[in-house]
């Protein structure tokens, strides 16, 4: 291996083996959060309807703007951190290529169970039902985020070799937060799924304010000046 | 802070941090614009229907071909804005990536006041709600791309240092004539939608001739002649 | 306009518009030739169908397959194209940028025209508006492709000074075709329709033997053995 | 020729040509995937319907759900072994070019046969025929993926001088599995409909644990350390 290693390694390999990676990666990204848009749909009136109908119509599409704004601003804070994530790579192996796909697998299902909470949410009977399928996807989201991160740290050569390991571990332990809130909110839902839709509201709204990774952001400003 | 960043900044960080936004942020752009296509649908017409029966069919549909070309050609233009500013950029910020995704979210969801636009902007008792949404959309598109941008010029160390800030503030200034022109147009809305409507025309044809930036544009050429 | 140039052009700007706009040009290809796909669609069949009833109805959609994949190829070519004579660019402005994105509406509106030919193109009495809507969606591609690359090389800036404007002259010629073989198809088929749809047949048929530009095409491979 | 390459040839030509052919391939590979999600549908209910009922509605599309997950991952697969041979090469030409457009024509329209596997495959009346079509089209796309990569290595002048033949060929041997397994699950449909969907489900699970070219992915690894 080590010999047909040294045959086929180019000098911009690894350049280009994570900037692919990251091109695929951004393209799913911005693909599955463009497509949450299409569940914004036109409201159909009757033939007779006033101005008023219309405006009407249009508020009682409430539930998809808000599923909107919520999932969008949630993908955008992955796609945020994934790329922090990435930018720290040196390199990447078919493991890690497979753990990304089954990642981006979470993120392009997406527009599924926010289509299916905004649908169902509001119904006091199936509330319940669209709360766990939006919380039970947005977990397995969060798993899977997990894993690419924690496997490209414990494989340590995936990992630039002048990142401090105190620094990382710190880093990850803190995505290790969105596994278990998830969780939790799946776990309240046949029992109280208005509190598992109010945390699906609040996690993006704490982000807001303080990104789950705020010490490694320094790293973005260059130290040019 | 400054120990953290230190240990992981890396001298392609600053490179990577902003063409991969640009690369998302390009994506969501073109996506959007090209989602726009369709909502211009191929007419159903009935079974015994001639030629000249589809030919009408097609020139009823009017009202999306003109949504299509005036919408996919304002997001074009807010893309090239949106990219002569990015060119200035010498990094990131978590408050930058949060401000871009909300603009992202504004530019995502234009398919959506488009179609309703086209839908609805025929009849004379829908037409002033569908100028509101329209330019309410709008509105919101152009405030955001104004926070972005005063945001990343008012914290400094966003803005390459070798730019001339008096530059950027006239620069900064001529976009604020968007938020201002929208509202203006949906505060006419309930009085006079036709108004509202030959506004949002007429808009793209002055970008046409002139850019708002036309004086930042001589910055595209390169000097290597 | 030259004082402002100096403050504010950077030593990586022609790369970063260049390839900025090359890379939401690629953007809105790729998703325009992907949702091609969408055409191609399930076909519904009656509860009780057996299994040659499905083959049949898969059969009878072979108006969408061969629309697909001439459409498909069609746009590739374009792209092929479009990229070929983006290599020899070595700055935008502002006109230019205008102009692409008219060539960009031009290609994500392809779905349409593709959708409605493959709706429409077998019925004897709605071919010729089928043919001719199609027709004219291609002749105004090839216009505004014409109209983005006479423009570059016109505003000879615009173009690498170690360009042979002869060859590229040459060029820009065969271009031409495009436009003069749609226009002719257009004007058939009031008369013929099938004719023109079978020089739509042809012309990706030919381009897959010697490309218009072929000429250029050694410019692809690297001096580097 | 060689007199005109001379003069339009440019330093950085290999590096655009590839590139941008790699970013509008990513792009058709990143929508094609994405696009898969469309498929997995909000279920339709009855007003008085339960939150048992929506459940149950939930299971019943669970093939949707197979669909998705093995589709998504074979494309995913597929990215990653186009992008390790795309980093051997050295140039692009005209027939390459044809052949990747094929290529990704046979990529892009994967959501069809997904979605007709996913609507007919548990019918036992039908499944035999959902099996041949999603069959058919993994083989169809098995054959380009060949064909674009023999034909690279087989006109030597794309690939990188200092690759070892040698190792490029067992590598490529290695790819004709995909043709012939794909090839004996269609010739099975009409007999053993049941089997050809199993070996659909099974060459996934086995690239999850081999890589059909695992020998090439240590190129991945930088040297750097």
């Amino acid at each position: 291996m080590a010999d047909n290693q040294s045959k086929i390694t180019h000098s911009r390999d690894r350049h280009l083996a994570v900037d692919r990676l990251a091109a695929l990666t951004d393209g799913v990204f911005a693909i599955a959060i463009t497509l949450l848009s299409l569940d914004v749909v036109v409201p159909v009136i009757t033939e007779s309807a006033s101005g008023s109908d219309l405006i009407e119509a249009l508020i009682d599409q409430w539930p998809s703007y808000l599923a909107y704004t919520v999932t969008f601003f949630l993908i955008g804070a992955y796609w945020i951190n994934h790329h922090r994530m990435f930018n720290l790579l040196r390199g990447v192996n078919h493991m890690f290529l497979i753990l990304n796909i089954f990642f981006l697998m979470a993120i392009a299902i997406i527009p599924f169970p926010n289509a299916f909470l905004a649908e169902y949410g509001l119904d006091v009977e199936l509330r319940g039902v669209a709360a766990a399928v939006y919380g039970l996807a947005m977990a397995a989201l969060a798993v899977m985020f997990n894993l690419v991160w924690w496997y490209a740290c414990w494989n340590m050569r995936l990992v630039e070799p002048d990142c401090d390991p105190v620094e990382i571990r710190k880093v990850l332990n803190s995505y290790l937060v969105g596994p278990v809130v998830y969780g939790l909110a799946v776990a309240l839902t046949p029992v109280a799924p208005l509190a598992s839709i109010a945390i699906f509201l609040l996690i993006p709204i704490g982000y807001l304010f303080e990104g789950p990774i705020g010490s490694i952001e320094a790293g973005y400003m260059t130290a040019r000046s």
